[in-house]
């Protein structure tokens, strides 16, 4: 169980209790997803292995239907909500990468804390590793981003803008698809303009014999995907097809050596070094990939300066990329779900 | 100038600098926004008025295309950025409302921070009173809400989802009106549903003679807009009006007395009492409103405990609700100029 292991840590430094913040963490432990804005919205979790939800008062009926099943704190906006409880710990766990100063200070006043301590490596590390749940989650996901990449390639045609492509996904994914958000601004850029690895989408025109470069993914009960296809809209220019073959030949290299045991970090390695070889080294400027699951970009990063294994229930993606500024963009994305002895690629479309 | 602002607020804290990191506050004084997920930007603004950029490296580029003219440093993933700058600051003024533990820590080692103080309260003071450019881009987005109100209510009909009208109004504002995002996820409820103030739109038809709640906004050039409609389809039970109308009253009676000078705690309790006295207390559970601008809840809350006075340039919504559990929900929401002397609705729709 995910609750016993924070348990466990807080036992482990001596802790009184954990203080879980970040809305998410939040979800993967207590079943309730809230986005509480300001407000605040936290979960204890005790030494005793006691929950208690703190969430504004509005909520209270919602994390009541939810899978939660400890106690509740519902504070009204103005009110202090550590004078709703009594609890004093002298020492705290916290997600160092979430609490801020106010937080902290709210802490120090509300529940007498003299230490702190931090509890987000044991939450990365419970999170790295998904459940079977948790796969088939990304599973579908990784199958709606498929779609979308099969509905925007066949709306192109010249003279549609990306703005126009990004829209007709969007609302072809949704209404027909019963989708109803996408992961992250879904990305269509045209020709040169996908040389600009964060570029957004606008007005300019699909033009004959370019590459179209689609990067989208989809959130299916909370989880998701994230992909990235580069279409060839006619015939691209000899050094377009050369810069695409390059960077195919990276990912899939890339992806034959991820398996259980392996550095991550050597994987960003090789795709790098594949890209270098062929001259565009000075090009690619950006990891290999990510972890992937409640958030599109979590916990870890496949690039070059991690030194941990790939383990079995890890979900992430690899995505070499290559921009020649004015010339030419492209990338090449698919998830990964790292398996007892290999891989399993989640996404399909063809590339 | 808003940097003057902060240099002055760091030499009366007797600090060395004030560290940014709010993606919004960032664009506030620098006029270049980015969505850093978990990579680091910051804006370091000196005693010396110096303007410093931290960026990942990615969006150099972008930045040099923006409207900032400081010093840039772009930091690539797995780099140090505090080893590509020398600055040591014995003490740093930060957003204690932002910043996390985690980077405090890298201020700790990476410019040799001692001391911490606060500029969140300067920041939000700048914030709270809006330029003429600011309120020129709320009264549009403004302008873009009261459209998608006509578009929704034109939509109506007997049979037809949440889901679908919300649909509708998304890709119509998106595409004959050129908006590229709602300031948050548009809300359409119908009848009983509307009585969740939180409530999430789903496949509930719309029935003769109930009242349909939307609560939307746009964002236009980065500003935004909240506006809450309750709309009669066909006649209402005479519960439901009687509700509608209490609610209406209140809103109207708070909007009357917003003007320069005024305690806004006061227009909240007015507001409250006039749905109190109507017996509907117990069912309004939130704050009157909130400040509206870069985000579509930012600094300050219209609400009981606010004793700050109202101040020309601030922009606040008004947002009365009464939620009767399994009967009806009604809420209706303008947004408010101080102005001068006394106030301009920039929100239009009937109501």
């Amino acid at each position: 169980m995910k609750t016993e292991e924070i348990v466990n840590e807080i036992r482990n430094q001596d802790a009184g209790a954990a203080w879980i913040t970040t809305p998410l963490n939040v979800f993967y432990f207590s079943g309730y997803l809230s986005d509480p804005h300001e407000r605040l919205l936290a979960l204890l979790i005790t030494a005793e292995g006691e929950e208690v939800l703190f969430v504004p008062k509005l909520e209270v009926e919602e994390v009541k239907a939810s899978p939660f099943t400890g106690k509740v704190v519902g504070n009204a906006d103005g009110e202090d909500p550590f004078k709703l409880v009594d609890y004093n710990f002298d020492k705290i766990l916290v997600e160092e990468d979430h609490l801020t100063l106010k937080r902290q200070k709210e802490l120090i006043e509300g529940f007498g804390v003299e230490t702190f301590g931090s509890i987000d490596q044991t939450i990365k590390d419970l999170r790295n590793v998904k459940t079977p749940e948790e796969i088939d989650k990304i599973k579908e996901a990784a199958r709606l981003a498929d779609k979308c990449i099969e509905i925007g390639v066949d709306f192109l045609e010249e003279g549609v803008t990306e703005k126009q492509v990004v829209r007709h996904i969007e609302y072809e994914i949704q209404t027909k698809y019963g989708v109803s958000a996408m992961s992250f601004d879904t990305m269509v850029l045209f020709g040169d303009h996908a040389a600009s690895p964060h570029g957004i989408p606008g007005d300019r025109q699909l033009q004959k014999d370019e590459y179209v470069l689609f990067d989208l993914g989809v959130i299916y009960e909370n989880y998701c995907s994230d992909m990235t296809r580069t279409v060839a809209f006619g015939n691209p220019s000899e050094k377009a097809q050369s810069v695409y073959n390059v960077v195919l030949e990276a990912e899939k290299a890339a992806i034959d050596m991820i398996k259980p045991g392996v550095v991550i970090g050597d994987v960003d390695r090789k795709a790098r070094g594949i890209i270098a070889d062929a001259g565009y080294g000075e090009y690619f400027v950006h990891r290999l990939g990510h972890g992937l699951g409640l958030e599109e970009h979590e916990y870890q990063d496949v690039a070059g300066f991690n030194t941990n294994q790939f383990v079995p229930g890890m979900v992430v993606t690899v995505e070499p990329g290559v921009y020649v500024p004015g010339e030419v963009g492209v990338r090449i994305e698919d998830d990964i779900l790292v398996t007892e002895d290999g891989n399993e690629v989640l996404t399909h479309y063809d590339k």
